[in-house]
């Protein structure tokens, strides 16, 4: 405690006076923080200068055998957010209007909050950050992206010298945890889901995860701090994985790729020189060699391109109840130390105010798998398709012969409508006897 | 601007009062932070909210041509740090002296103080460490470690929470380039250095980098972050890559290995459950498996394992003047934003004050290649000699005939000092002819 008592020396804070926590909900992610909370005092008060004590817990029901001291526990989370003696205010319930209230009323009692929830934040960041700001609060939320992995601090904060122009990331468990499964097996979406719930990587309801909503959320959030722009759920074009198939799995593999459902935030400076960004969340091909490629199971990888740094990428455990707990730990010093040494660590930064690009102006390639009559002219009019709506082909490759001919057609870069056009198209011609897969290419560089 | 201003409405600053900036050194990494200061000024006065206007670049020498107005530059670095309109100095010189007087006389005149010098935190971390937190002022060093990956602010702030067991990074670039090369070539050390200076990628006097050096000051700094203890240069075991043979690479690829310098930071726990940090630079064979095995050419990537976030990785460009200047102007902004909004970042943290455990002391594997006599008896000798030093044999393996006999042995874990008492003992022996290759064997479980 040497250094805790110099430091006091010479700040106006009295160390001996406690900073106050209050807990917000006791799932997985608030008992692991309840349990480092506790074991690791003496660290955790070394660390920010004062002694981090646990006010309260707010949960739905109080019961025995939580693990906790049963008089910590609270179903009134109002009251343990407004008493007099907590001075941060963790919120790990999840959902989206009880945690929107009692943080706004933290906030705007001038405490500091941590939170965990990505979906609150990808719709209501503007009222929240606004609140932080009014009231000159703390908002931390680096568990609402990946987990344990350190990218909103690095966002906001390592990068804030640079210029970002993109962010990749693989940023759902469950859904990474299914395509990898589907990529090894060979088994369908159905199937590979099943057993996903089975093993307790996928909820009982896993419409979140699957349909990408998720990964909407944590992409918005991505993209607000890398474009200095405020961008919400509603902002983010969305394809879940519940469509992807085995063979389109076996496609992949067949041409060096791999599935992945990527979080993608670009910034596509138009023609004219004005920038504009791109927020999307789909499943896609990535080459094999990509960065993102090898990222397996359920953890989480994300990428960052900036102009001077280059290419970064960041790679750890995405959820679970003690890496969320690492990363709001790690928020919760930061606050506690702000609270005791006076300060505040970053706002919002939406001062760039980027237009978000439709999807259809984005530019992305495309994987089209056609069945096709096995005859002369084929290859020519379905060239003539892409050709008459601007899309230049990078490879056509003729497969089987009979019954079984294919065309596997990769386009170079256009935008995503004339894309969808193209393939709107190609099901429209009388030799073309099906498009059986239409898949984004991603992580490439024409 | 109407960020800015609105802010401005609730703070005491004006934000129309420039911060001053003072950049110390126009090398590579300088000439890359005043561009940036020059071109993105707008962007950057956004998000500090007031403009960052650059004082005054200090030069050894003076000169037309360095791409900056000449009347920007001077000599003479201490006016310039003392100048009244200077509130944030960049120390981007190198070196030890100069660096250390001038970062001091900034410190001690409430100045905030953002360096790249590895080096320097190294041997006088404690002292500039104390300056700052005597005088209440912002130390900045993400540059430091690893170029534009950001590391340093993941391990003050993002893992604040959480234990940190064990950072494990390839952290120099030159050393890692004439690594993958020798292992793609095939070639000898001696050779690829040569390459390797040919190309750029190793300096004229490479000592620094191929004797680890280089690695060993970042080391340092890594040590001290995860475990709050401080650690300078001369704490860190160190070992180039010199002595590596282009035998040492095609043995590594015989057995599903690469060799890397690696710097290693670990908690040891005693069997009195009292922790001691190891912390070491050295050559080491790491499956091809391991996360840090495809990081070639002049990447660096550094992996972090705690308690409760699990296994991080973090990766990028390490080195060259744009990724360094990235995180100088990620620190720039921060500092002046809190010149701006009042508050400061976290400073030195050393309160666990763990004490730094030899080399000898340390648990480690070895792969050890012996020609030996082709005759019965043989082995058992050389497991004696394990044996007989507490050495627990995890494979052997016979290989060739006569003359080209050899033995391949793979140890479980055990101290540095009683393999390297081993390894001794093996040359004795009167069938074994050669011992050679000794390579330590990291980034397994056992």
């Amino acid at each position: 405690m040497t250094q805790s008592n110099e430091k006091k020396s010479h700040r106006d804070v009295n160390s001996d006076q406690p900073i106050g926590v209050a807990v917000l909900g006791l799932g997985n992610v608030g008992t692991e923080v309840v349990r480092i909370l506790r074991d690791n005092a003496d660290d955790l008060q070394a660390r920010v200068g004062a002694p981090l004590v646990l006010r309260g817990i707010a949960v739905r029901k109080v019961g025995a055998d939580r693990g906790v001291p049963e008089e910590l526990l609270t179903t009134d989370a109002a009251a343990l957010v407004a008493r007099d003696d907590v001075d941060i205010v963790v919120e790990v319930i999840g959902g989206i209007d009880l945690p929107r209230e009692l943080i706004l009323s933290a906030l705007n009692a001038g405490k500091s909050v941590v939170t965990a929830n990505k979906a609150l934040l990808a719709d209501y960041t503007g009222e929240i950050a606004e609140a932080a700001e009014r009231n000159r609060a703390d908002l931390y939320f680096e568990a609402a992206v990946a987990g344990a992995i350190p990218v909103v601090r690095p966002l906001m904060q390592s990068l804030a010298g640079d210029r970002v122009d993109r962010v990749v990331g693989i940023v759902n468990g469950t859904t990474n945890f299914i395509l990898s499964a589907m990529a090894e097996t060979g088994a369908d979406y159905e199937v590979t889901l099943k057993e996903a719930s089975r093993l307790g990587y996928a909820e009982a309801d896993p419409t979140a995860d699957v349909e990408g909503y998720d990964a909407a959320a944590k992409a918005a959030i991505l993209a607000s701090l890398a474009f200095h722009t405020r961008v919400t759920a509603a902002d983010v074009y969305r394809e879940g994985i519940s469509k992807v198939t085995a063979e389109d799995l076996a496609t992949a593999e067949a041409v060096g790729c791999t599935v992945k459902l990527l979080a993608l935030c670009e910034r596509v400076t138009d023609s004219d020189g004005k920038d504009r960004i791109s927020v999307r969340v789909y499943p896609a091909l990535i080459p094999l060699e990509h960065p993102l490629a090898t990222v397996n199971g359920a953890f989480n990888a994300i990428v960052v391109e900036a102009k001077a740094a280059g290419r970064l990428m960041f790679y750890g455990q995405g959820a679970g109840g003690a890496p969320t707990a690492s990363a709001v730990m790690g928020d919760l010093v930061m606050a506690a130390r702000n609270k005791f040494f006076g300060g505040r660590g970053p706002g919002e930064s939406t001062y760039a105010k980027l237009p978000i690009a439709p999807i259809g102006d984005t530019p992305t390639r495309y994987h089209v798998n056609l069945h096709v009559a096995d005859r002369a002219g084929v290859l020519a009019g379905v060239a003539t398709a892409f050709a008459d709506r601007g899309v230049s082909i990078s490879t056509v490759r003729q497969e089987g012969a009979g019954e079984g001919a294919r065309l596997v057609v990769v386009t170079h870069r256009a935008t995503d409508a004339a894309l969808s056009e193209t393939v709107a198209a190609l099901a429209q011609l009388e030799y073309v006897t099906a498009v059986t897969s239409v898949l984004r290419l991603e992580g490439t560089e024409e």
